[in-house]
């Protein structure tokens, strides 16, 4: 990796591996969980109460910024590290997938994704060269090259035309990467390639390998979490690591249930976000130890016992299931924060605990616990 | 007032006092600011949070704690201090002023306030007994006798009709807080008795003194910020304060700003509550020293200082204005929350600072200070 930056693996655990990511703004402990601040905060949760919850490092989305406030105002303001107040490590994704997700209004082709702003209407055109501009000036630790992201399957679309159509995206995103890692100037920020390929083994390994040719400091599983099943998923992210330098950080990108991260953390993956902490937090739905527990259901109307007995976070060390339930049933907001800051507390700790299982050696026994009690189910 | 609970002037500055008001569940220092938990939640803010701001005791209303959870659901949890996590003080309203406020849907009469359920459309009877016993299980360190509230003048109404209204909503009123006073045997809570009377001062005066004859632990001023002048309102205070007994605790319900607290104050009220703070802050309304900032204004769009510099809040310590009007503006959560823990400090603070002029024996010279402060205008 660059300057200012480094990547110290600690401890090896079969393919599982937890190390030391040294960046300007501070130590990332990994495998770590990245919580998604979107418009550069998480969902109702202060900068001061992350540093609480274990977070290390934070997910800001570009294109929701580049909208809004713009990165101009961001970058004057000191960047992303100065304007909100999170001086820890930040990374950001490119935009592609936000943009990509606009549905009809969408359209790429090689230059880049043109698409009409849901603010205003107008037409604007995301590059290769633009999504890297746009992160030089948020100034996050960790920018990521643009990716043509596709979903495996189109509605009645044959296997070979869907391999077509994901050749040519996997093949996009090569020359998109190129694109970027000639546009990205700022060296104090790293830049991370990213994977695609759905899910054909050989697509997966051929991405994989003409990324790394093409070189980053970082390289991101991009393309899953779409809909495939657990198994293919975790095919593709082992045949792809098959592929990387063992001695580069890897980032499993938007997955997912806490099964899906020791899925992921068992196969080499060093970095996750996701959004499911906080959303499902939002519905009510709380992970415990022993799965998820959907809080507003009537059994709960006067449980005075905690979210999740153990837990050290703020709303399970001072309130109760019947509390937290009232607020979510009353549309107080307290009750949204408090579920949201248990399942943020919850994805942390699941991480610290799987650093700590593989610098014990004992990553596997650790893993099979947490599954079979989650298998459990809530009482 | 009764075992348990005390209310011990400490000093005397003009008309105003200060006090430690010891209750069951912790001293409060007065005068002092009560945040308003309507559904037994400060809107967004945890209980640990309210601590830190320097909140000693919340109000919560009794009419929603009614609907849901229900009384008994919080009384087997321990009354409001185990059900919600805030373990010191709490008050109650009698939830009268919700029910009327309810608009068509509401009939008064003799026994009580007819209203159709906004929840479920059933009709339901507020008595002042079931205004007793709501509040006597719900656990509050404090209760309100149910009173009859109403505006000082309907549309189109005369002066003389409008008289005869206040005087008979007033009789009303005492005749309520007798039966409150017969139906009250919960010997851990105290009891206060409400004045009203409108914007008449011999129907204020006598509603205060029969209130006082009746005998509660405490009295509140009804009725008022309902649209009178300040002034006006001012006279009512002073008029009715003259007929209470200076060593029971005077509790102005409902206001206001921070220059109504101040005039408050001013006139030997110990108790205010207010929904401005929080109200206010989510639309993005940040009170100051400088007075009212309107942070989404586009002037704030790169201003990176503080909300209300000198502010040692978790927003102003951390966050700057452009930061908190980009999350106002981007609909981010965590905008209205920090604008709320803002406004909860600085009416807290505000009334700590009174406290501190009244026992220095200068609270006329801070109160000009302060108000010669907030006429300048935020920058």
């Amino acid at each position: 990796m660059r300057p200012g930056f480094a990547f110290e693996i600690v401890a090896r655990d079969g393919s599982a591996r937890s190390a030391r990511l040294l960046t300007p703004h501070g130590v990332v402990e990994t495998p770590a969980f990245m919580p998604v601040a979107t418009f550069g905060a998480v969902r109702g949760v202060a900068a001061s109460e992350l540093e609480a919850l274990g977070a290390q490092i934070l997910l800001a989305n570009t294109y929701h910024l580049h909208e809004r406030p713009g990165e101009d105002v961001i970058a004057r303001a000191g960047g992303l590290h100065g304007f909100t107040g999170w001086r820890r490590p930040w990374l950001t994704d490119s935009g592609g997938f936000q943009v990509t997700s606009l549905g009809d209004r969408v359209k790429v082709d090689e230059e880049g994704v043109a698409f009409a702003s849901p603010l205003d209407g107008r037409r604007r055109l995301l590059t290769p060269e633009l999504a890297v501009a746009v992160q030089e000036a948020l100034g996050p630790d960790f920018a990521v090259a643009l990716d043509e992201c596709l979903p495996p399957h189109e509605p009645g679309e044959t296997d070979a035309a869907a391999g077509l159509r994901m050749r040519a995206a996997m093949e996009r995103t090569l020359r998109w990467a190129e694109r970027c890692r000639r546009a990205h100037a700022r060296p104090d920020q790293a830049l991370f390639g990213i994977l695609q390929g759905g899910i054909s083994v050989p697509l997966r390994r051929e991405s994989a390998r003409a990324t790394v040719a093409l070189g980053f400091d970082g390289y991101c599983h991009g393309g899953l979490g779409l809909g495939e099943e657990p198994a293919r998923r975790d095919e593709m992210v082992a045949e792809a690591n098959a592929e990387l330098p063992p001695q580069a950080p890897r980032y499993l990108m938007g997955l997912g249930r806490p099964e899906d991260l020791l899925a992921g953390v068992a196969l080499g993956i060093d970095l996750f976000d996701c959004v499911l902490p906080t959303r499902n937090g939002r519905h009510g739905f709380l992970f415990t130890r022993r799965g998820v527990l959907h809080v507003r259901n009537a059994r709960y109307r006067e449980d005075a016992s905690p979210p999740d007995p153990g837990c050290d976070c703020p709303a399970c060390t001072r309130h109760s299931r019947a509390y937290i339930r009232h607020l979510l049933q009353s549309g107080e907001a307290l009750g949204a924060r408090l579920a949201s800051l248990h399942n943020l507390r919850f994805y942390l700790r699941l991480l610290e605990d799987a650093r700590a299982a593989i610098r014990a050696g004992a990553f596997e026994a650790f893993r099979r616990e947490r599954l079979d009690e989650m298998a459990e189910g809530a009482e």
